[in-house]
């Protein structure tokens, strides 16, 4: 496979809640396919637990390895959402009150509704850069290229839009799927051989069950459309010779 | 939140389809939760590609600072299928066709099925301890503490049972959740003084979205039910005293 030499994330999921398996992860895929739309390639995902050591040290780390860190999870106001203290260590900065996300969440809420336990949620590193959130008011923040999203999967769905102008990115990573009714020992050799003649093209090969039957997805990524138009004749090609069906092409 | 002194494990997800977003990852919380039920808790979950190079290093990275490392993927016929090739260069093993595997295979195929692709599933790190596979017939394996699992979920699904004798776990991990018809706001301080009193206790607050209603969920762990029921007792007796309604308890 080819190492990615392009602009790279790593996504960092903070929280103990998918460590214990109660909750079941959706926040890696929206954020990769919205990254690999805007021409970032997520190298690595972590998924760590609400200790704050933990986040300092693995935040220290992957910021310096990874183009971006995108985090998500422990922005909110309970005793466990520990990021922004966290994150604030990791680069030495003050943690305190942020006074435009205060401005905006003062207006967010009915008067009187700005309690103690909500203003919490302003409090971050001192000059964060704050990402607006359209949907519940909190917003995220960044810091250079670490940024803290909520783990509420809706809530940083609506956020990601935000963010767009603030990532700079490569050309878009493109992919196209040929979904095949085979099995993979079959078609092995012939796409080992197409793997070895597009040495810097991502090909996988991905078995499926469908409607009681077996079959095999090719996927093709790569920055470069022709590239992927080549790989996809050379593998329809030997579908052919092998008088293999094609289910999606 | 308390940092774990018992059994734990890392898990390492191996795939580029994890990586694009293409695929939703859902081996974690099913190896977690099976994991919990004997005792070993999960301290951290990595994706990482399909890169020899990344296998190796954090393969031997990680069976040094965990007590049991689990992959998932890259274990099938074809030339992205690449962790048997590095488990073994990880242990400076010989990577071979393994006796065992090979007359399961051969046993498992019809006369002339068993072809050079899957006879590709019989290379294994030299000595690795088979781990059976009841639903497709090619088995995982494990060398020390590292064990190598298919990434196709009901496959792996169907493979931990006959794993259950070779973990050595702690007590099982237990957790109870109490759901109430709040935000978190309302709760935080009083929440925050009971993970006081409890500190060894790990309590975690998970806000959601029922039937168009928010709610909060609270999440108490523990390898103690009497630890979980002093908790219990305490957190209900502040949702009383602020009338707050509960859906679960």
């Amino acid at each position: 496979m080819i190492k990615n030499t392009k602009v790279n994330a790593t996504i960092l999921i903070i929280g103990n809640e998918i460590l214990s398996g109660r909750t079941q992860d959706t926040n890696t895929s929206t954020i990769a396919l919205w990254l690999n739309s805007i021409g970032v390639k997520v190298n690595e995902v972590r998924v760590i637990a609400d200790i704050e050591d933990t986040i300092i040290d693995t935040v220290n780390l992957l910021r310096k390895t990874s183009d971006y860190v995108f985090t998500t999870g422990g922005i909110g106001p309970t005793h466990d959402d520990i990021t922004a203290l966290s994150i604030s260590k990791a680069f030495k900065l003050e943690y305190e009150i942020h006074k435009e996300a205060f401005k905006i969440l003062e207006a967010y809420y009915k008067v009187g509704e700005f309690n103690e336990g909500r203003q919490k949620m302003v409090w971050m590193p001192r000059n964060a850069n704050l990402i607006l959130n359209p949907t519940s008011g909190a917003p995220g923040f960044n810091v250079e290229n670490v940024f803290c999203l909520p783990g509420v999967p809706s809530i940083l769905k609506s956020m990601l839009g935000g963010l767009q102008n603030r990532i700079v990115g490569g050309k878009p990573i493109l992919s196209h799927t040929i979904s095949l009714r085979t099995v993979e020992s079959e078609i092995a050799k012939s796409l080992a051989e197409v793997q070895d003649n597009n040495k810097d093209l991502e090909i996988g090969s991905y078995p499926f069950f469908q409607a009681g039957k077996l079959g095999v997805s090719i996927v093709i990524r790569s920055e470069d459309q022709f590239k992927i138009n080549k790989c996809i004749k050379e593998i329809l090609n030997f579908i052919d010779e092998k008088k293999i069906e094609v289910v999606v092409r």
